[in-house]
């Protein structure tokens, strides 16, 4: 059978656009000869549409999408992901469906049954399982209907506890004993650099048990912090996947099963996914909120220098505006570097200093200060001053805030609520300062555009006279890895410990993560690229007692 | 029987203060003769520990405490809301259960059937749901433990569609076919204004339905956003109720199945249970994160005048500070109304005018700013100046600062992020401003506290001269009203354009509440005291495209 594999980027809510996107890939699909168009999970709707799934209009729109859709799957089909609503009176109101689109109408729709309710996902929130299989049969297959999570039953509880088993049934064990002929997979499949070879290995595993191809198309593009990477593919019965999609972007392909022709898009290594990854997050967080500018403070830091990089390649350098705001603190380099940066990207930069603005607050404070010894609070206020510069130039020229801020610092909360955690959208919030490093190399590969000062000076937020992060951090290499075996890997303190970590360091870095969850509560939203980002997907309680 | 029921506030993962707490409520519970002592859901790590119930030191402690607790249940058992794991190799790692105990130890587990998973509950992520039904015997008696949602089975999928139920199984449907004699329920009920008797209706239907007694234990005490009443009581067979619990403080009382002595707390009124519930929330959020003071603007207008009173009122006036912010553009008469309140209420205050740090803001942004004329830009900067000014009191003097935003400010994006909105919590963000009059009024129940001048005229921003909220908002009764219907009961805009509002208001007001998601996204958390406060309850899309 001739299958088209559409891995499109839907934008939540925007039925209009999504609608056309997905009716002219349809079209192209029968062009080139296709019987079956397919795309991924909820792919009318955008994933994920989390409470809008309580609205009923935007049900109804859903509803009314699909149908427009149905209209023109006239000599050939198409598997449309879509929320659809439960006909029982018992359970909730909606199913998480894959609707099978023939004849200019819904011919068949079968359910999700593994929702998942971790991390970032909030499914059984909104949808009721499916607990019933059926295969449904279209030019003389027998096609097994499955949506994302129900490939994964045989995953682990937790990494923790590899061999409990989260869920209680398997899809695919259900359908096979139907005896379909091809598998059929809709996703909606976040990016995460350090999960992504568990996709692969789920598929290749599935197909192997099952002797079964499977067609596993996923979404792209971005949703605020999930960063949705493609890579649709045909995965074949013996566990090969001799087809696979484009990464990052959108994709199309016809594909015959019968004759199968071998290709794959270029390999990239991790930093460069995270590279892409970071750029797809920023573009669609500013095009599909309608917005096309960023500003951001340049400090000649390596993380905002990285940041500004990521945003001109996103952006376009005319869309890009960067601020820089020394002190009296400030070193001579800081703002060389910082220039220098900006005229390597070919950015417009602007100088304000921020003495004056912080020496206005030091005389309005006196009084009240009762001769208190200088402390944390005064170098707060220079931060905050910053932070009110660029929301000034935010709000006047109407660009969005770029925050800076890497996943080393939000840990340990080595920032500034108010001032540099500022921003409309973190860029590299889930990226540790070890890989910043990696990124600024990554970015330097084609010539030095983040000058080399940037990137080889000890770092510093230089609030006070010669202050180093090391002043009160444990080296990057030494924290990240702490930080990682605590935050992705949910390790104890004292299994990181035994790992060859000094108890003092390792207590004290759990401590400060524990401490300062209040920061992170109000902080932007965070690209995420690993398998545990700060923000939705990891829920703690703000008050509590910790026991480190 | 005699029953002892133990309404205690606990405290998320303060495990050695919830062991001697629980510990010595069972020993007064055996020294007045009770035979049975029970306790809330969860009551072991205080409800929700949220994702620390995938840390495995967590669960240890939660186990080892149970353990600790039932070596004092000789000659008395007790019923214990704690987590237990999951002994099957398949499906979730945890049950949220009822642990009995007896003897010096476990004698029995009963876990819980229905995982709430909608606004602010999340149980699903962590819970397995129970599916096997059986009854504990104790002295004679046929006991059905039931935990909280147990009971809410019949409950509707959504107050739009009252018809169809959330539920596929009713716990007690399948317990009373054992014919127990006394039903227990475990609960950490939330409070909200709006659906409190929905409570009372449930435990009345119950009992009534399988002509059953049930023995109602709610915890009491408020955990970041959550304010928990208490309530706990005695449900007859018949469906009376004679004995109740205090609201929003702990309580304790011995009732003897056999010979039931009625009492009831004194009936409060909805604007007084609010009232409770906030004192509740504030005391408890500084008590549980260490902090005993607070600081906050006051404006001269109602809203910081409300929050500062209830500041006192749970704090104490030693440890609340008051700071006027005064500019240009702030009437005479909001710095006296400012001043009477700090008097009336024996505060210190300080006055610190904004002029000087605003102007110097202004001539340092001169030269970026292009000529271009005055705009939104100058009124945040003067929010973003008080912002700065009261977190460096915060942090010179390690108070908090509370936030003084109304939900219906913050419903419309009316408040500057990173200025008005800052906050370590938002004290009546989950409060109407209809409601806050109501509440003003309240606290001058007994002579006036916040001056007639701060309740009787028109509501400003006072950020250019003459504004008033009106001049760009319907007038509060009618804005309410429709947020009210829209955010609380989920209604769309054409039906409450049906219910009699006007088209254009309704429209203006709904594309506002969507607009501004991206402010809620990083505002503090909100005491929650309705059905469906902004925050963890209400996820929205950020990045989406809103119909309206």
């Amino acid at each position: 059978m001739k299958i088209a594999l559409a891995q499109l980027n839907c934008h939540i809510g925007n039925f209009e656009t999504t609608a056309r996107k997905i009716i002219a890939a349809i079209k192209q699909a029968h062009h080139a000869g296709a019987e079956l168009a397919v795309f991924s999970e909820l792919a009318v709707t955008g994933y994920y549409p989390a409470d809008l799934l309580e609205q009923e209009a935007f049900i109804r729109q859903a509803e009314a999408t699909i149908q427009r859709i149905a209209e023109h799957c006239v000599g050939i089909a198409a598997i449309v992901g879509a929320p659809t609503v439960n006909p029982d009176e018992r359970g909730k109101r909606l199913f998480n469906s894959a609707c099978f689109l023939c004849d200019g109408r819904v011919t068949a729709i079968r359910h999700k049954s593994l929702l998942p309710t971790y991390d970032v996902f909030d499914e059984y929130r909104h949808f009721e399982p499916n607990t019933e299989f059926q295969l449904v049969e279209y030019n003389g297959l027998k096609l097994a209907l499955t949506i994302c999570e129900d490939l994964w039953d045989d995953q682990p509880v937790s990494n923790r506890f590899a061999k409990a088993k989260l869920y209680r049934t398997s899809p695919m064990a259900e359908l096979s004993k139907l005896s379909p002929d091809l598998v059929i997979n809709l996703s909606a499949s976040p990016f995460s650099y350090n999960q992504e070879h568990w996709r692969k290995h789920v598929l290749v595993t599935q197909a192997k048990e099952y002797g079964l191809p499977i067609v596993y198309v996923n979404q792209t593009g971005a949703h605020t912090e999930l960063v949705f990477d493609g890579g649709s593919c045909y995965v074949a019965a013996d566990g090969s996947i001799p087809v696979e999609l484009a990464y990052f972007v959108e994709d199309f392909r016809v594909i015959d099963t019968e004759h199968i022709v071998v290709s794959h898009p270029p390999k990239q290594e991790r930093i460069a996914k995270i590279h892409s990854a970071l750029l797809l997050g920023i573009r669609d967080y500013f095009g599909k909120m309608g917005f096309s500018d960023a500003i951001l403070g340049l400090s000649g830091g390596i993380d905002s220098a990285v940041v500004c990089a990521l945003a001109v390649e996103a952006l376009g350098a005319d869309h890009v505006r960067g601020l820089l705001m020394p002190s009296k603190f400030s070193s001579d380099h800081s703002i060389a570097d910082a220039v220098k940066l900006a005229e390597n990207l070919g950015i417009r930069y602007d100088i304000v200093k921020i003495h004056d603005a912080v020496d206005t607050f030091g005389s309005d404070l006196k009084p009240l200060f009762e001769n208190r010894p200088p402390d944390i609070t005064e170098e707060n206020i220079q931060a905050r001053t910053r932070g009110i510069l660029l929301m000034a130039m935010s709000n006047k020229f109407g660009n969005l805030l770029l925050n800076t801020t890497n996943k080393s610092e939000c840990a340990v909360g080595y920032g500034t609520l108010y001032g540099d955690l500022n921003g409309s959208l973190s860029v590299i919030g889930d990226v540790y300062k070890t890989d910043v490093y990696q990124l600024a190399e990554y970015i330097n590969r084609n010539g030095a555009v983040i000058p080399q000062n940037s990137i080889s000076k000890p770092p510093s937020a230089e609030l006070r006279p010669d202050q180093k992060d090391s002043d009160s951090l444990p080296d990057y290499p030494t924290l990240d890895a702490i930080l990682f075996r605590y935050i992705e890997q949910n390790q104890s303190a004292e299994e990181i410990i035994a790992a060859g970590f000094l108890r003092e360091t390792v207590i004290k870095t759990i401590h400060l993560v524990n401490k300062y969850e209040f920061k992170r509560f109000q902080t932007p939203p965070i690209l995420r690229v690993s398998s545990k980002a700060f923000g939705f997907g990891r829920r703690m309680p703000l008050v509590a007692k910790y026991s480190v």
